[in-house]
């Protein structure tokens, strides 16, 4: 019997100049990969140093989370990008969050899409492939995190780049293993009792009961945890203790 | 005898988006150093990897041209930055920057102060040393170029940076050696023939003639060119010929 | 026998900051409408202010041309902005330009949507309602200007705005009276003598010459001109001059 | 005997798309004035548009609180903005929240410069008269609020606009009646108590123990309430509570 072994993965450092969002230092405590907000959706240049500080002493590994353009919207409207804009906008960010790694003797280890550009690349091809680019034309081939199954992770693969699935134990699953949409009920899933069981469920066999109740696969090497809401590090810590616990080893992808 | 060698500088890249303010194509055939913008006063990240890309296909050094976050001034407002933002902020703009020079095959090689966080770390020591710490928080030991005499210059070789001075063939200089203000009258040298001419004097033998009458030292191992007037590129290709036919060897300063 | 009318608008104060885009003082003596940009693609407070004072000036009416919040993208990539979001940004646009139309002594006398924003409320139901909504939040009532038979138009119509049609000289046209689409071959007519018989043809029969060669109704009482390329200002000024000399009064909507 | 009476202010709306910082609920229905970010350190169109609604709703007086364009240090760094651009740029936030402030039945009823803008024209004659053709350019002769012996006050009064002086119980003020800087020790005061007692002493008698223990004359019709920190709203609601009991009418300036 092999032992299991799952990545916890969360956007930090959303904040930008005299606005906080995130609890970044409780959720240091509990993540193994911080997703770092790089200044254009949330980030200014002093938080993302400070993130970085403080997940390399932690030692938790540091990903860029790169974005479109818009602070006002934080990233969440999908914009029209042209690749080659996109592109070189993905390598902006990383470059400019590595900076911060480096100066904490650590590294950006990974890449992940943040907000409505993640979920364009679920499907959008050009965009997914763009984003590739980015991360390939910034260096390191690095590895990227996203959906499992998105073209996104697709393309990565096919570029060369290790491309590692994330689930989300707070959200339902349809029976084919995708996630219900957010538009739908009960698309979120609230009850924390139930959270934490779902991702034991998931990092110990890749497994989890669908919206229709029956078990479905969901094979993700890293869990996505939320720290922008009320009680949210407080069920971060309950998910990673339960984890421990049920001897789940918690530790980066990378 | 020695024979004299001289670097010449400009801005490039200064444009954002829609719009465009140099002519870099031509300059890049021009100058041994380029300034290149990294977002913060100009600069997009398509600009940033296309001059990247021109520069280092041409052996031309490339410098990060870091700024006081001012888009709508163009770099050009002083402003009261807290020296751990600023020292933050000129970290993530080169580093963003490297990622394309790297991409080109080339490197952010130096660092050079913009506009009017150029003119304020003249004087101001705290602005200087938060811009040195955050040259030296990008990693590297960058040489940085500034104004002979200033307090960048002193702050960055007490931090143990090549701390690298730079002239004006089109500006006048006091009998004391230091640039007549801008606001006073005859500050600026318009006569092409002139500007040619100073440019061979300063790099041949460190001297140019002061608004007094008067040679005066002005010891600089850079001149700087400007790129976004009319007639500034054919002004800079004139001063590069006639260095060359001076015998003075133009070439990078690292 | 009626006297043919038409109104000559063009997009204006495209600059921002250290940048500028059009000539705005030469398009101001060829134009009857300006459509001024209001800080979210382009136009800073000082050259609103300035093109309002030149279009007061020389009686040329001013008009909002508002923009998704995009700098970076000159307004050109499309945003799926909320539509509360939208409605705001559209009144916070049309309430900033409106100080200096009235300081100028005149005042905002109607809206268009640019770029990206006026392409995708051709059919973009819910972002043409949440124009026209913010149209409608900044109060007066004000005409829209846009595309012949686009949604834009319908729903302010319905709304009980001024819905005024525009048809562009210098772009071919279907056998059914819409655009062809830039993205195909022969969509920009680009002969000015052509572009400048096409204006005529337009102002004083509401008919041209589509791409199949048979004449097609394109009814408009405004006629785009460009002033952002080489040679626009001066098609331009011929395309007046040649209306105006075959009769067809040049004047404004409002 | 006159009975005395003042108005409360605090800055409102000083969140940012998805970030949020005062609130705005809370706060207006302790206030008689509010002072609403437009869009320059603070302050999105959706948000302007709700806290104007808000306002009017509850007989708030609504105050354009404009700053320099400087979303990353929340218009907190002082900044050397030309004179026509801060003029500019002060009508362009003025005329972006009379577009809310009307369509919510009200309109922009007076002018705070916000932050660094706030303090610089308490003694820069260039950039408090910059403010104050900027409140004149957007017309309407409204009152302006600020520190009392401040440049800004003075030339907004020559200039014929009423000119409204704050005070903040929460300060520490010098023998002479200035307010004792931030720098220095006891700047602040923190106990909510004494800062209740201070309120009513100042509005009742225009009078309060300077830090020398002796009474010192501060004359002000507005005090200025925080809504930043944790307690503030409670704080804020004493203060008005106590004012009332005390006999104090708490009402608008305007």
């Amino acid at each position: 019997m092999t032992s299991a072994s799952i990545d916890l993965n969360a956007d930090l450092g959303e904040g930008f100049g005299r606005w906080r969002l995130t609890d970044d230092e409780q959720l240091l405590s509990v993540v193994t990969s911080a997703n770092v907000a790089c200044g254009f959706h949330a980030g200014d240049a002093v938080t993302m140093r400070r993130v970085c500080d403080l997940a390399a002493e932690r030692g938790v590994r540091i990903g860029a989370q790169v974005s479109y353009r818009d602070l006002a919207g934080f990233g969440r409207r999908s914009m029209d990008v042209p690749p080659d804009e996109l592109a070189a906008e993905v390598a902006y960010q990383i470059g400019a969050l590595e900076v911060f790694a480096r100066a904490a003797g650590s590294r950006v280890s990974y890449v992940k899409p943040h907000g409505a550009l993640y979920n364009r690349v679920v499907r959008d091809e050009e965009q997914a492939a763009a984003v590739v680019d980015g991360v390939l034309l910034a260096g390191g081939g690095r590895p990227v995190l996203g959906l499992p199954g998105s073209r996104f992770l697709d393309i990565a693969a096919k570029a060369g780049l290790p491309a590692v699935a994330e689930a989300f134990a707070d959200r339902a699953y349809t029976a084919e293993g995708t996630l219900v949409p957010r538009a739908q009920e009960n698309a979120v899933v609230t009850d924390p009792g139930t959270v934490v069981e779902r991702s034991v469920s998931m990092a110990r066999s890749g497994v989890v009961t669908s919206r229709c109740g029956r078990p479905v696969a969901v094979r993700a090497r890293s869990l996505c945890l939320h720290g922008d809401t009320p009680g949210a590090v407080g069920l971060a810590r309950r998910v990673r203790e339960r984890l421990e616990s049920a001897g789940v080893r918690v530790e980066a992808f990378v």
